[in-house]
């Protein structure tokens, strides 16, 4: 078992990492709660949800399943789920464990943070995605406008990781986090990019990807030990998440999973900053990769001028022109304002190229 | 024009009170914004929406107006105000002001609190009540089950109070601000106490409630100085809340005015000390001053059983024991925990003894 430890505003958290730990949750609680509600989705439920109940020994523990997906980030959902949490008796003194991927961690944190103003809560991601969700403090609720634009920064007191629930996630899911895995090193460190890129993702062991998934959740903590609340450098961590978000949006959420489009986004990303900065990036080693890996190429097509609408609907738009995140080298990001027209011209071209490739 | 200011986790906020501060809002923003949405309601909007909006110069002011009254703090309001806020295009460099009384600063604060995990907001409160909730930091929504239970703790950056609003308030507004004033100084100045229950609130001069107002405000920023979060001496401000939020759940939100009933409120914790500290407090004083300033006595009856379950429903219910703030004596508070049985006897008695004096 390895531990890292991040900085929020409010505290220090810890994050364990290791196979089994699944099994002793118990161990990690840092003191006894009133009451424990492990919210969890169906998927998870079936494989994990009894090895977590039955190593929290507290008095009171409650379970609430949600449906698996990214529809279960509605506000539906969140209100709900408070309404269990009221039925169950919960009081400023409970537990929520999060246990499942991103979705599960996003709204059940919501709930934590705004159950009676806030209580303790901990996540136990169950996906390589949630490495990178679960690390941050993060937490949302989708609006059918836009994606995580109802949220807090609210820090989990705990992250149990249990590498031993990755092996049962479908490819899709691994692509997914795999690419966040890929941003972060992209971002801060280029050897960690050059090994992540050199394996393909069904040669993958569990111990090389925990101490992959280690590295990035380092990365990660270094830049919101930094800047929790996304006012400077925290912003570099939406490395291909400009396009990205605007797809998912677009082709409606769960039509592809984030971490794929993410990694479109990177692609889009490498080549609007040779455009930028005119520098030199791997992109044609990143696009064959992506490609042998089954990353999607073959989207529907979406004119640029509603990809450039979706874009400014994200809440990291500042004042109406679209900020992206370049790279000026690897591990050199930069955060550059793009003209609403040669954004509209670099979209134009991307998707070009990606479609005569395809042929 | 009279400043105090607040300290909150995230930063000190001043608090500004005079006459007219409303017509210059502008003067009392420290910074410019990309843009502005003002939310108030119908009752607010018709007397003072034109004000603040001409005295608001940044470029793109937007508006939205939700109905007057204690249902607006549902869920479906908070996501309305969202998609507005979407729909403006407010991103994270605008500004939310809350213009109105508690009901439009929980929500408002509490929708500026969560979009895009959280932008500036100001409070501009126009009643009584509003000295209160507008500082420290408290916003939240109602749940179906009970009041305030999904919330943030999250400080304005500023809070604008013009008093000059305040006149145009109905009767039951003003008795129920000035009740969370009697608490105030209940807590922390028996001197204060004394000359707030001198007077009869149709005799209350303009100058003379807006320095009541300030002390009133001193003492909570005081409290909420030392513990934001509500972990220690902040529990204290819920004096007579414990009954207060029990009836005007049980009773339907808006039966009478919140501060109505927290002075009955305070009139059971009197009660309620007496027994458990031997002490002896002017409870008749306190009777007669509300029962002359036409403080409900006359309510629809209430089995204590159903009063009891309803305050376990309560955010501040510990470990399901009851906790209430009492008096050792005016100005020295403590939190004690009441058991269940005491706290049906007591109940019953104050019922009692409420009934018979009304025959």
């Amino acid at each position: 078992m390895n531990e890292t430890s991040v900085k929020s505003a409010a505290h220090l958290y810890p994050v364990y990492i290791g196979e089994n730990l699944r099994h002793q949750t118990d161990h990690y609680l840092s003191k006894s709660y009133s009451s424990v509600l492990i919210i969890t989705d169906e998927t998870v439920a079936s494989h994990y949800l009894s090895d977590v109940q039955e190593s929290v020994s507290q008095e009171t523990v409650y379970v609430h399943v949600i449906p698996a997906g990214e529809k279960a980030k509605s506000v539906d959902t969140f209100y709900q789920l408070h309404t269990k949490a009221i039925e169950y008796g919960l009081d400023r003194q409970s537990l929520i464990i999060a246990l499942g991927g991103g979705v599960v961690g996003d709204v059940a944190g919501f709930v934590a943070a705004t159950f009676m103003r806030g209580i303790d809560f901990i996540q136990m991601p169950t996906t390589i995605l949630a490495h990178d969700s679960s690390v941050g403090g993060k937490v949302a609720i989708n609006h059918e406008q836009g994606k995580n634009l109802i949220g807090s920064f609210y820090a989990p007191v705990a992250v149990i990781y249990d590498v031993g629930t990755l092996h049962t996630l479908p490819d899709n899911e691994i692509r997914s986090g795999y690419a966040e895995l890929l941003k972060e090193a992209l971002l801060a460190d280029g050897d960690l990019y050059q090994s992540l890129i050199m394996k393909d993702l069904s040669s993958l062991s569990n111990k090389d990807l925990a101490d992959k998934l280690l590295k990035g959740i380092e990365i990660k903590a270094g830049i919101v030990g930094i800047d929790e609340r996304e006012s400077g450098i925290r912003q570099h961590l939406n490395l291909g998440h400009t396009l990205g978000h605007a797809l998912e949006s677009l082709l409606g959420y769960g039509y592809r999973t984030h971490g794929e489009l993410v990694a479109l986004g990177l692609l889009f990303a490498f080549r609007v900053s040779e455009k930028t900065f005119s520098s030199q990036l791997p992109y044609e080693q990143l696009y064959t990769w992506l490609k042998s890996n089954g990353y999607p190429f073959k989207l529907p097509f979406v004119e640029p001028a509603r990809i450039l609408s979706k874009m400014k609907k994200d809440k990291k738009t500042l004042r109406t022109t679209i900020q992206m995140v370049l790279l000026k080298d690897i591990a050199k990001p930069a955060l550059v304002e793009i003209s609403d027209e040669d954004l509209l011209n670099y979209l134009h071209d991307f998707q070009k190229e990606l479609e005569q490739r395809n042929d």
